[in-house]
């Protein structure tokens, strides 16, 4: 039966599914899976650390994944379709799926950001596109998600 | 497209929809929506506030519901089908559907705890099972929830 933990019992990790030139911008995100080590399978919620300069992940935009985000520490930056908006601990956003906002978070600060991600996990219908780079990722016909160039060819 | 906003921004209430003679137990129990501010379907994500001697639920299991809690402010008792855990700010715990755990947090504490809980929203299919009193919460034939005696009469 369910035990509650500590946020720093879960470990922290690194690393992207990302093809390699997009490895870059999200080299200082780490994150804590904190739903997964719950063994919760219907949403994600990620605790996100972002190192000075990191992106929590490139401007992206779901098809069938609603997302919300609250910032704990730090003041990272708000990136949508409008524009920038500075966080502070405390602030909130949500992004409804299939709006085509695309959004994501950038720390231009010399401190780490600290925010919670929750995402519907709908990995076998959702699509993610990237309007800032030459990526897009959708379900094959075995039902994975897989990145692709634009013009459908693979990475 | 999305803005971000401070949770004081969005409103605190109080309320229930339990039957009358269960509005005591939560009567301290006040909510800010956060998901529903930015209009998102698939998950709830809800800002709590426990005042003192108030729970933040019935002790409750989802069928199909998946539940998540990060304690924020103050040191709620998690209960759970094992007995009683303290949980400080930093702490968190998962549910995942369909495991018959069922789970709730008071505070025996003389300030306010304050913590975030996301859930599945699948009110068209879940059921929510009270092992503690004489309640049942199940979709009717026009896919509402309604509350019911366990004998499956109204309340």
């Amino acid at each position: 039966m369910a035990r509650a933990v500590d946020t720093h019992e879960i470990e922290e990790r690194g690393g992207t599914s990302y093809p390699a030139p997009f490895h870059a911008a999200v080299a200082g995100r780490f994150s804590r899976r904190l739903g997964d080590a719950f063994s919760l399978t219907q949403f994600g919620v990620n605790l996100v650390r972002l190192a000075p300069g990191a992106a929590s992940s490139l401007r992206h935009a779901h098809s069938a994944e609603d997302e919300f985000v609250m910032v704990l520490e730090g003041t990272p930056t708000l990136i949508t379709n409008d524009g920038e908006q500075p966080m502070t601990p405390g602030m909130v956003v949500g992004f409804p799926c299939d709006t085509g906002d695309a959004h994501c978070l950038v720390n231009r600060t010399e401190v780490d950001a600290v925010f919670l991600v929750v995402g519907t996990k709908a990995r076998d219908s959702d699509v993610c596109a990237y309007p800032d780079v030459d990526l897009h990722l959708a379900p094959g016909r075995d039902g994975r998600r897989r990145f692709l160039r634009k013009d459908g060819t693979a990475w």
